[in-house]
């Protein structure tokens, strides 16, 4: 197959690389999601990572979505929530599904504000439901409040910034981030800023009265305000990584994600069809109070920001948040270096000060991953794995190499 | 003389540090120099580096201080300012002499809002006006309209805000920058975004009208704005400096500042006195339609920065700065070595990733200095040296040998 096609692979790989690197990526609204997705329904839940049975769904992602069907009044109990998933009356899908990314657990209903991400050069669109304790972690319904000042407060404020601002240029502000010291999967600090610099002058056009404002403030001084750029990168990512799909021949990746069983990929020429593995334990600490084994597997569709070339792939970005994750520097330089072997271009505008300015590697390419056996680290968050807990700790995951060999095996499959 | 008190200069050496590493520095207070500075007078314009003559001063020098004589209504035209200040009705003063610190040509005058940053530990207090282009630079009059500006908007808007955050403690503010890219001395844009963070709840808080508080969030947007951490950083570092002052047998430096003619420093146990050398030419580049050979030499109160361990001793916390001056990472990397060999300590709170974390060197030993030849490295900007122009461009000016030389002198002839 490899001499039959090779030249058109390349060709179409070239094609699709491309297609990412000159995407942009503007935060242009937030919505309910069922305003705002096509398709979305009241009785529709959608949650991180491939599709999964309710069954084999780990418990916090369980109980995000339990959350979020009591949440949306379809449901008074969890047990009356989790009948309605059963006998199908609450649909469940996979976040992708609806061209959403959303953080660990991912839990996303229709009434949920999403921010409105488009692609203003290839016109595709991306969305993606902010984190919560409660519909990331599967954090105990208690913490519905949280949502409840999202929905009622949060949204509202940066909706009307947004549209003062007359949309952010997400991609900028991720590439100067990276610059600043953020690996944009787990630290987000220096966007942080650069965003509240952008959006002062906004803020205080759109006319909420200063109680409100003084809210909106304060929560971006939060450790849930610390997170609101790590949602903004998810939404930008797969805005930049969608035109890369559907490609002919194309071994690229398209998107990696996790539901804390099973770790999915997507590849272009294999259009929406998912390639799993068994997600991988984290290698990290945990906050006080926690053990590295109470922690579920890895879980999140963030892993679009190291299909993008971030996060995981980009470390050396950010010695500080190595540090902070027990990943030593040196590792994390290696890492990026093998990241190159196995993708097909360098990013001219996320740069690496650190690596002298050298752009992250773009375009992971499914074939040189089975033949090298270099495979993507995640930089991400920890869920309890019985639920009922906010973030534990953070580390690194391995992507295993199994979906990635049944993923070749079905281009070649196709194309032989 | 080395062999008599050797003892007891690394003791004094070593307080001084010491308590350059314990002073904190919380901006406090927004107010006219005249009502925030003691002795300050309405017919006192002082300017930035050591005592200079009028016939001596360069121009851009000259020039600020007269558009400030013509602002503070003392004069009307710039030949009756000159006349004023010949005549000694208007008296000229080096910003030092008030503990106040400013950028570049640094001219302060009674009405100009002063920050006020305290030094909580140790009690001291020190000053800093915010730079503008024409007390900076010496531009021309009609740039009058941005003084108005920080005058009657921002500085009444950020006095609020300070007030409604109870301080704002610049030390944190300083040293979480350094970690994300700024050098602190030619770069701030991680320090401006962290400080917008910071202020969100606070000045929305004020009750100032909408209108005015988008011109202050367009501010810093700015060019002028991108600039607010640095009076920030002169301030703080001068409120961390002053404390190591008049302790006996120290040989340390206690600040160093410019005039654009000479370069001067002072001792700790040398008091008030400043010794003095050439200021230097600066190597880096020019904005468009200027050239090199227009630049002022090296001036202002901002070496301050280098002074404390930052700024030019700090380089590679910055790699894009270091770019945008032109400047060599290897260069920079081995500076900050050389100045660890002629200062007494390492920084525990102000650290360098690029460095592995290590701290930067705290405490210039002017001895080490003499023997060694190793003068510290300020980063600058430019001045023309006609005056009647903003920034012209940015770079590095070494500090001339010869002060030090002088000042080893002097504490000879003191201690022998």
């Amino acid at each position: 197959m490899r001499e039959l096609v090779a030249s058109e692979i390349e060709e179409a790989n070239k094609k699709a690389t491309e297609r990412i690197l000159s995407a942009e990526c503007t935060l242009v609204d937030i919505k309910p999601a069922i305003k705002a997705i096509p398709g979305f329904k009241s009785n529709l839940i959608t949650h991180a990572g491939p599709p999964i049975e309710w069954k084999r769904m780990c418990q916090p992602q369980k109980l995000s979505i339990i959350n979020l069907i009591i949440y949306e009044g379809l449901a008074d109990t969890p047990k009356e929530a989790e009948r309605l998933v059963e006998t199908g009356d609450v649909k469940i899908e996979p976040n992708h599904n609806y061209g959403n990314v959303s953080g660990m657990c991912g839990a996303t209903s229709a009434s949920m504000p999403v921010f409105v991400v488009k692609n203003k050069v290839h016109g595709n669109i991306a969305y993606n439901w902010q984190q919560t304790d409660l519909t990331a972690f599967g954090d105990k319904y208690k913490k519905a409040k949280e949502v409840q000042f999202v929905q009622e407060t949060l949204a509202p404020v940066m909706k009307a910034t947004i549209k003062e601002a007359r949309g952010i240029n997400i991609k900028e502000l991720l590439a100067k981030g990276l610059q600043m010291g953020d690996e944009l999967h787990g630290s987000f600090d220096a966007c942080r800023g650069m965003l509240m610099n952008w959006i002062l002058p906004h803020i205080v056009k759109t006319g909420f009265p200063k109680e409100t404002l003084v809210q909106v403030g304060e929560y971006f001084l939060s450790r849930e305000g610390r997170w609101y750029c790590g949602n903004l990168m998810m939404g930008a990512c797969k805005a930049m990584m969608d035109p890369a799909r559907d490609i002919k021949y194309s071994t690229i990746v398209t998107a990696m994600a996790r539901n804390g069983v099973d770790f999915g990929i997507q590849i272009s020429s294999l259009g929406n069809r998912w390639f799993t593995g068994p997600a991988g334990a984290i290698r990290g600490f945990t906050f006080p109070g926690y053990k590295p084994e109470d922690a579920a597997p890895d879980i999140g569709d963030s892993a679009i920001s190291e299909t993008r070339g971030l996060g995981g792939t980009a470390t050396p970005a950010s010695p500080s948040h190595a540090r902070f994750m027990g990943e030593s520097f040196q590792n994390a330089v290696n890492h990026t270096k093998l990241m190159h072997e196995v993708s097909v271009a360098e990013d001219p505008m996320f740069r690496i000060p650190y690596l002298d300015f050298a752009g992250v590697p773009v375009g992971i390419d499914m074939r040189k991953v089975v033949e090298t056996g270099i495979v993507p680290k995640i930089n991400t968050g920890m869920a309890h794995k019985e639920g009922g807990h906010p973030l534990i700790g953070a580390g690194v995951a391995n992507a295993p190499i199994e979906c990635f060999k049944e993923a070749l095996k079905a281009f070649v499959e196709k194309y032989r």
